[in-house]
């Protein structure tokens, strides 16, 4: 009798667990859930370190499209960022000062102010720490000093812009205000998307299947990692956790990810989880560019990540998800602008 | 007696002759004069073989950023041609895919397609033809055939574009029509200067010192070349006729110019004039980049196109000139189009 009772609950609760999903089909069920694990784009991406001025902002976007600033005169933030592709280069991996190749794919500048830090294997810590490091990098501006920066940054005719946006300083022209500068543009760049609108509680503004698919996201357990407002960007996590990844992606060379940092085994393969905001307009996919189509991606993640094999229908639901998080590029977003003349 | 009347009448001939300056001095003398040499932009630089339809013009600004139409992915003609820079790139010479240079210095797309040729040495028949052949350029987007551009654009998703673009056409996607759209794009941008206003008869368009400038431009005699609604683009001229060019420039290998095009020894060191509109923004000048300053720049031209040596003022009223032909870039020039995201 004992055993029939508890064989009684264990079936309701399977029958409970089986209902959910089906529960959840219904829309304000689904909504429910996707709140408990994603959240609305915020207007822009405070930090109380580098408040958000009008002056900054617009210092900070000169300087997004600088190249002179560059040891060979052709590379700027928008290089590897250039809004016309959501803010990525559509390259595998990056090709920088005299054409060397970065060791990464360039993730987006858009939503990407918020994250644990910045890079695929954490090693900047902020928006306004990229910026900065970036002029040093010899894969990326190629600078031999930051002093070499100023100097030039002087030059270009940039005294004014930065004395406007850092008011009351003795010496404003300085490699912490640019970083400063290009961060508060940086902190501005959120692309509100049809799953924002969602979130708020319109729920005709996923269609259908985009609905289907963010059930099946959640369901199949991609916001294990990917959630949070940027559906992404918020944690570390090993790279292949059911196979190794190399062997589902078109990798090359092995990288050891964010071991090259810490030096710890524990985090070897491990990646900061990207930011899946655009992620329609962002291929190629991946810490190295290896996967040129969502679908396979998506296929890839669930196998080696969830040790889920999708069939096509479930893929392309999620893929019909990951589309609604597609955002707006605003006027001032895509607006270009004119720079210094002077050397 | 008739000495004396024919030296009274040569007299009097020089007394009118000095006046004349003068009179000029007074602005309405001054506008008829610069009227008989310049003219205000037109709207768009229309070409009977190339309608400008905003269909063309979508696809063509599109087409202008698109660089995975590159060998290796890192040139588009907005590389060499960046509107922030006033549509140059600010390198003494334009560095292509491969970081393969360019012989000469990247001319501004502004105003630039009602030219009697493209490129420093007129070896482009007009912006169309640019377009098209710096496909094929080993130090532009060094692509290997016509025929794989067709069909990268094929595969990028651009179909639909240039359906919209040709109407009625069984095989839109060709290489003459992406001529054609990029080439009715480039035809829109013209940025209208102050000295456009002047010109319409603003006299107040233009500064006490610019209308200096424009008088001091004209009796100095740059108006020989630089002249039209472009004030530039219409000939071609030996660069170094008082004197070899590289003697005062800091250029290294010497051009052999518009020769390499003909093999006529006429043509040795020959260029064509180039257009002066934005000039301001352009730096650095010349056909090698070889000069960073327009004073410089102005300084040379006089010395050895003229054969005099300007002072210092009469070099800074050109100059001031010069600036008033700085144009404005609309919010439509400025603004950056979002590209397929297909591949």
């Amino acid at each position: 009798m004992k055993k029939i009772t508890i064989l009684g609950i264990m079936l309701a609760l399977v029958a409970i667990i089986y209902a959910f999903p089906a529960f959840a089909g219904t829309d304000d069920a689904l909504l429910g859930r996707a709140k408990q694990f994603f959240g609305p784009l915020p207007s822009a991406m405070t930090s109380p370190e580098n408040p958000i001025t009008p002056e900054k902002v617009k210092l900070g976007k000169m300087l997004f499209y600088e190249w002179r600033i560059s040891s060979d005169g052709t590379v700027s933030c928008n290089r590897c960022h250039q809004f016309n592709f959501y803010a990525t280069d559509a390259l595998k991996k990056s090709i920088g000062v005299r054409c060397r190749e970065n060791p990464r794919n360039s993730p987006t500048v858009l939503n990407a102010a918020d994250q644990i830090a910045e890079h695929w294997i954490g090693n900047r810590k902020s928006v306004e720490d990229q910026a900065k490091q970036a002029l040093l990098g010899k894969a990326s501006f190629g600078m031999p000093s930051y002093e070499s920066v100023v100097k030039r940054l002087g030059k270009l005719g940039y005294g004014p812009f930065f004395k406007d946006a850092f008011p009351g300083e003795d010496d404003p022209v300085s490699m912490d205000n640019f970083a400063k500068a290009v961060g508060a543009f940086e902190r501005t760049l959120v692309t509100p998307s049809p799953f924002d609108a969602y979130l708020k509680g319109n729920t005709n503004a996923l269609t259908e299947r985009q609905k289907k698919g963010l059930k099946t996201f959640i369901d199949t357990g991609c916001m294990t990692c990917h959630s949070g407002t940027y559906v992404g960007g918020q944690m570390y996590q090993k790279f292949g956790i059911f196979a190794p990844y190399w062997k589902y992606t078109k990798s090359g060379k092995i990288d050891k990810g964010r071991y090259a940092v810490t030096r710890n085994e524990a985090d070897r393969y491990v990646f900061k989880v990207p930011v899946l905001r655009n992620v329609e307009k962002t291929a190629p996919y991946f810490h190295d560019g290896s996967v040129d189509r969502l679908e396979e991606a998506v296929f890839i993640m669930a196998k080696i990540q969830l040790g889920k094999t999708l069939n096509k229908e479930r893929r392309d639901d999620i893929v019909a998800f990951l589309n609604s998080l597609t955002g707006e590029l605003s006027d001032e977003i895509l607006k270009v602008p004119l720079l210094p003349a002077k050397d």
